[in-house]
């Protein structure tokens, strides 16, 4: 069954848990947020259901609370944040706070990450960007036991599903797109198998590159394949998605394949419009394209025009109001965790 | 009949036409340098068929030759680049002579256009960032008249075809990426109309916002609209399309129903990737990961993986052999204007 639970027991939850595991108390407070906003916005699979998996990643090390972040100022314009397999999204917050920093006085800047944890939805630090008017992008790739998307043209993955995301200041909320460079994220194929169903197709292949509906040929053994954004016109998102493995990879030094890396690696780029603009004239002319965007009637099957991050706005309202669902398998996760850690305000339900 | 002409003399001729129309020496070598490479690298759309055209703008006023093109630096790493409706290619060019600049000394640089005509082939920008050492992104979108790519959701056209590009240096030939945000750009639209083909489903739809497979029905008039990029997934060439709409005119100023701009807006970025490691470590590990993407066995239908930019350079290469195809209409055209302009070179044919 799953439960609505208010933004605040969460959030609340998630911190007291991540203190539990020697997290200095401000990281823990800024990762359950995060995590809990994510699910407020309506992205379920980056949000409360990470709180005990990234739970799991501390118990087996590979997340490393309290671990120092250093940002090391490599330019006038760029930095290196090395996070130290501290928890993602408290390095990725310290890269795009320095990514930040560094446009506010330079009005352009590129910060890239090393040893940076899964940092959770990418959308949330561009957003960050925007709050602070700036033009905030961002990329993120996935070393190489994560590649299941295909390059246009092969049948065997070389590819993370490779997120972009970007974000633009208006009056009001802030535009803000997220999404993979493959067809779907892999979290889809998962919905699709535990409910049983077909996939639709063009989504993924099996082992041997062949187009396949079947959730359970895509996980196999032997694992399928992901396409890549496209459709028939997929080597514009294998394009995409090399990018964003050049901006996290290369850039950072790291080789295509090497087996010793984990995590995300991570590039914010931050642009203040000001310097071309005064920001509330470039603020009303953005509002001014949304709003042309929304005129377009909607088509068929649609109500209206959404613009990217509207959907997700419109969540974080209902959901402040409504709670947050949360499945029985996080639950149980959370719950065993609090009995684990000790932590009295999730067990004492 | 489509006549095979080899490069040199097809840029001699677009320079001896382009001096013809007042325009000096440099520019005119340089204009028809460009859209003569187009050509040569199989973008016959966006090559010589151009020529003409820009001479007829010339004759309409829409082109200024000579026209003055100033630079004006915003800040230390920002620029807005005024072209005073020089043609779009020398505009382009002094644009990205301006972000390659800046970023040698700053290592990131954001430049921006105003008044820059159609700038052809997106791609010869970057590619002269990433000949310089230099990781190049550019994007460019068009005015209202232009709009007729759907947002997602909508009926209603709001967005231009609106291309992305990036290059990134490798050891050899740079990777080049250029393409348009919707499923297809238009130019594809009219060759399956010039051949009386129908098109593939997913292209377009007709003026009343129902999916079409006859060219006719995109043409109108009334006339219909373009998809954008992705399929079912189409609001992530949304996402992108409005990125480059926002970059291109509200970052310039400009509203996105002006009726009175013209041609492109065009922003490139430049990311100096010895910011963060020795240039020819870079370049390596960007030569393993296209070494990685091309391992992937190819697919049915496919003879190998091609990273962007190496089909241009393969077809750059034959061109170069066996000569560039030019068809007649664009044949009778070049004729045709160098009679009325007294160009000898090619009126002597």
């Amino acid at each position: 069954m799953t439960r609505l639970i208010p933004y605040e027991r969460l959030a609340q939850a998630g911190t007291a848990l991540f203190e539990a595991v020697e997290t200095p108390a401000c990281d823990a407070a800024l990762i359950a947020a995060d995590l809990v906003t994510n699910s407020l916005m309506g992205h379920d699979s980056h949000g409360v259901m990470r709180i005990p998996e990234y739970l799991d990643l501390v118990k087996r090390g590979g997340i490393t609370p309290g671990a120092p972040i250093t940002v090391q100022r490599t330019s006038a314009t760029t930095a290196v944040v090395d996070c130290g397999h501290n928890f993602g999204p408290v390095g990725a917050r310290r890269a795009m706070e320095a990514a930040m920093a560094i446009a506010g006085e330079q009005n352009v800047a590129c910060v890239i990450t090393r040893r940076c944890n899964h940092v959770a939805r990418l959308g949330t630090y561009v957003q960050a960007a925007a709050d602070n008017n700036l033009v905030g992008v961002a990329t993120c790739n996935s070393p190489v036991h994560g590649h299941f998307v295909l390059p246009w043209g092969g049948k065997e993955p070389r590819l993370a599903t490779n997120p972009l995301a970007y974000a633009v200041p208006t009056s009001g909320d802030p535009i803000v797109a997220d999404f993979s460079t493959s067809v779907v994220p892999e979290g889809k194929i998962r919905v699709y198998r535990n409910e049983g169903k077909q996939l639709p197709p063009g989504w993924a292949v099996d082992a041997g590159g062949r187009p396949t509906t079947d959730p359970a040929a895509f996980y196999g053994p032997p694992r399928g394949s992901l396409l890549p954004l496209g459709g028939a016109a997929g080597h514009k998102g294998f394009a995409l998605g090399l990018l964003v493995e050049l901006l996290g990879s290369a850039l950072a030094g790291i080789g295509p394949t090497d087996p010793n890396v984990g995590g995300n690696g991570v590039c914010f780029l931050a642009i203040n419009p000001a310097a071309f603009l005064p920001i509330e004239r470039f603020k009303k002319l953005v509002d001014e394209t949304v709003a042309y965007m929304k005129s377009s009637p909607p088509t068929e099957g649609f109500d209206e025009v959404l613009v990217p991050g509207e959907w997700e706005f419109r969540m974080r309202r209902q959901r402040l109001q409504q709670g947050i669902p949360v499945d029985v398998t996080t639950w149980r996760a959370l719950v065993e965790h609090a009995r684990d850690l000790q932590v009295e305000w999730v067990s004492g339900e």
